[in-house]
């Protein structure tokens, strides 16, 4: 169901029968001396791939770049502004809009694209009132934090730790590095203040919030896509 | 030489000894009744992987949306609008830069990014004149065009024709559909005038702007691919 | 402590001794057919103006417009787009950082904000790694929540609903009309979907969002405020 | 008459009725060591309430951030880019009009805003050309200049000076610090050129543009108030 | 003195020996019945040669085009939008400082581009403080002004009224077709009401603000020029 | 047919029996220590005034400045960034459309130039399908690539080089500094890297990309000039 391999043809046809598509977002942005830079549009990427394939729902290219200002103190990350990023999906939703699909479901890896993808869908919703858009972020699915939760307990750490590890084990265990896993401690403190990139740096020096993820494991990562695809087919599916 | 598979700290000992990087960029964008719309960043993204491998340098995850407003008229095609895309390239480079990359090569599988990365080279190399950009793309090559001549004569036609046919047919046969090629005969015919989105469909009802792809087959696309990989690789060994 | 009182030569003493402020940023805005529609910048307003009557730190002028594009099917909403936000978010970010403020606590009163406030905080970081933002909302902070709970249990519904009633009859009783307060069941149901101004309005036909706001008191309002204004202390004065 | 303080059904109302609307618009920048940086957003503010109350027409926010960037290098002007101050008035502009405003009266208290407000107009009329907009700004009210010769004869100055010291004296006394007030004599030399902040600066060393405002009295601010709203009563009760 | 006849080599050199340029902008823009739409920089061109004639200061090509919104409804009327003036004058300005002019005299033809002007002066100007940046508009000179008082009375006008009408006589007599200057009343009324294109357009259906301006002669035409240049030409070798 | 001498009146009795323009665009660049560094526009508007006289097709004045940021390391080069170029040209175009213009043949005299063109022509076709746009540029026509290699052979270079240097010499001799050229011998190597200023001035130090001009003649120029007119008068004249 990729849209990439269907001809506008094929499209049309599509269309003519469906107006659902899932629309992949990610980032390229590090995460940890362990994994590599593309985890969060990896992730969406492959969800959505499964998503499609399990409901016949045409699956747009990945935007394999997100909001990442955050992390570029890091090499590797690669990363839109906020109105760059926010530009660009207001771009794709409103090409789909011109074509036919009417419901959006967006896929996102990365929780910093958020705020962008919140205001593209503000200013595309209110110049096609017709267009419904959801953002679907597996992490911070309750079912999926109940899963991780049962599975790593107060281990679990944030941004690179246990569950993303996990999940790339599962899906591109080239893109894992464990022999750079080394044991550490580092709690993520919520202190409410926005993270210059220098700040982030220094409070995270190896990119990994909290706890190292010494206890992830592929299984536990075929799990968390599982839950994903299984949580993305029903929103799909009982869209109306 | 995947980045996407490569960690912050594994691309910082990268940087440590070379400061090359090849983004390959295309579009979503009709190519007939019979191509994937995904056959520009396809492409793109096959040549840059094969130009990693052989050269071992780093291969950034691809931009799969382009500027190609002019094809909004066929479904499928996204376009990010010419401003979009070249502030997108502009965000691209500037976190390659801040990382220590100093020598870009753009594998541009869509010739209606150019105007954009024109732009977006202009801007950034001002702020930073140690970074070095080059462009590649695979059609406007001598060598290559010499081989389309050679194979095919008179008869290859330009947008989603015979070339970009065959190298479909070499890289993702499953985006091909080969019943939808009809035999016709529409000559381009070159005005000079700039197309807006109704006026290219209707000058071009298809999509296919040249005679109707019969003549593109798998080997000739690999040919295609390997002359281009070939070329790749000396503009990246020999840029000093 | 009102900035816009003190003059150039008392800020610039001001600044000799201390790096902090406050930002007061709000939104105009329907909030029902019985609340006035500045609710969420004098709540803001009020907020910041007892921080800093405790703290002795400085409150700038509230932005009383914010981003409240979902709301433009009500009569009086005055949105600002999210990149307008942005750009003046940034603006006086960056004006603050000049003279030498370090330290900002934005105190917003609405939620359709972060976005704006996230993307603004992300590039004016990026430019001065020294500045240091916090977002205080009050209606997120766990203490606040738990309040809420205890007095109305399921019935508070959210926007323009009872905490929000109940703190604008304890600072604005001339902002609220309470024959106007109807009793009605409409249950806010989350959909994950982002709406559009006829959509939202479609499903909250007078914009509340939840139950009639029927036990709403001052008395009530009046913790809200005095237990926001204590966590505003504490976050200001323990800021180091 | 506060819009803040109407709800959306009370504004509706209004509207079934009337058209116009009042609009204050100001900034947040330094006058002199004397005069707290709000002058320009107070005085607009209190100005455009009087005439509301007065002529029953509903008084929105005011915007307390303006175009200031030539006061930059005193401490506590905190300025919006002429762009973003454009930006900002056209989106309060069109959402007004979206409701129904047809007749728009920009309480001006801030020279260095007409430009992003002209700016703004010339936008928003030309894509609804029903909408009408006038700008009252006090000061250049032939009236207003002619009652402030008779008071202070050659002795006015301008920014920061006599005129408005005695209108913050008479609306605002705990933003005015008398002793701050230092006899002086620096005449307002018009050069025709535009200034840097550090060039304003330089020339203006206290910020105070003019004569010392050794001559300012409550009584005479007392009298530009009455004056101002006068006129802005008339304005809006004669638009037809 | 004309800059586009010098090579960079000879700009080199001026360069060396001073720093001062002469930049005429205009507009494009309906000037009543019986003008070319080129009146405001044909003129601005004008002055700005032989002031540069005279003092031997360099004149940059003239900007043809300038904000004309309000004029709109008049065939022949090319406008920019307000930013994109502000934004091509940035443009212009910080080039100018990048080779070492430091003083820019802005040979302005059209009122309707003063807001942008001053926008861009004021980005710039904080950019760089040492760029002086002077606007020359010959009809707000006091000297002109009474020159025009003298020859015309109360019969003078503003928009392509007689003092334009006498301009274009003396400097461009092809441009002037007289037939067309019907005897007409139509006094300008101030309303203080920004104008809208269709607005404008209903209250001066010929386009001319004020009386038809049958008293000008190229006599008056050439004393406005004279005029306009001896002052230019004083602001450039006064200007220390 | 100069556009600029001609009223809204008779422009409007022009656009009922004509909808074709010629809008002249160069820039204001550098082009060697011989030629005035307004070469671009000085041809482009030569070009469309000649086939605006033997067409009797409106010719808008011509935009002076255009992209031209790879030259800024050398005096008197005054450039639009890549996306205020493309503004411009968007107003513009709109405007020629608003009017009911249909047919724009921009003569375009600066390479630099064509991405943004290229985009603004997207934009704008997409908001208005049945506006026409043509870019000429005549050293890219094969007629002229033919005259000038038939005169001078594999000397003739490209950027203020022979050609030209040509075409000033028949166009604008004062424009000429002959005395200037020196022999030299800097062949352009293509190296498919998007230059720097400072890159392209290390490369190019005398700002001539190619062999020195030693055989531009008036004659030659002269034969430029009428070739290009008559590829001109054809292309307005066959436009159907």
């Amino acid at each position: 169901m990729q849209l990439a391999k269907q001809s506008w043809a094929q499209i049309g046809e599509y269309l003519a029968r469906d107006d659902r598509v899932l629309l992949p977002i990610g980032a390229t942005e590090q995460h940890g001396p362990h994994l590599g830079v593309g985890v969060d549009y990896l992730i969406a990427e492959r969800i959505a791939a499964e998503i499609g394939a399990r409901t016949r729902v045409l699956v747009a290219p990945p935007l394999a770049y997100g909001m990442s200002q955050q992390h570029l103190e890091f090499a590797g990350t690669l990363s839109l502004r906020p109105q760059t990023l926010g530009a660009a999906l207001q771009d794709i939703l409103q090409s789909l809009y011109r074509h036919g699909f009417r419901r959006v479901l967006v896929v996102n890896g990365h929780g910093g694209n958020a705020p962008a993808l919140a205001s593209a869908a503000t200013i595309v919703q209110d110049q096609f009132p017709a267009l419904r858009i959801k953002a679907f972020q597996w992490w911070l699915e309750p079912a999926i934090a109940k899963l991780v939760d049962e599975a790593l307990g107060a281990q679990q750490g944030t941004h690179a730790s246990n569950h993303e590890t996990a999940f790339m084990r599962a899906i591109a265990p080239d893109g894992v590095q464990p022999e750079r896993i080394a044991p550490r401690d580092a709690p993520v403190v919520a202190t409410g203040e926005f993270d210059s990139p220098t700040r982030f740096r220094a409070k995270y020096p190896d990119g990994v919030m909290g706890l190292a993820p010494l206890r992830a494991d592929a299984a536990l990562g075929q799990k968390l896509l599982e839950a994903s695809v299984a949580l993305g087919v029903q929103l799909v599916e009982q869209w109306s």
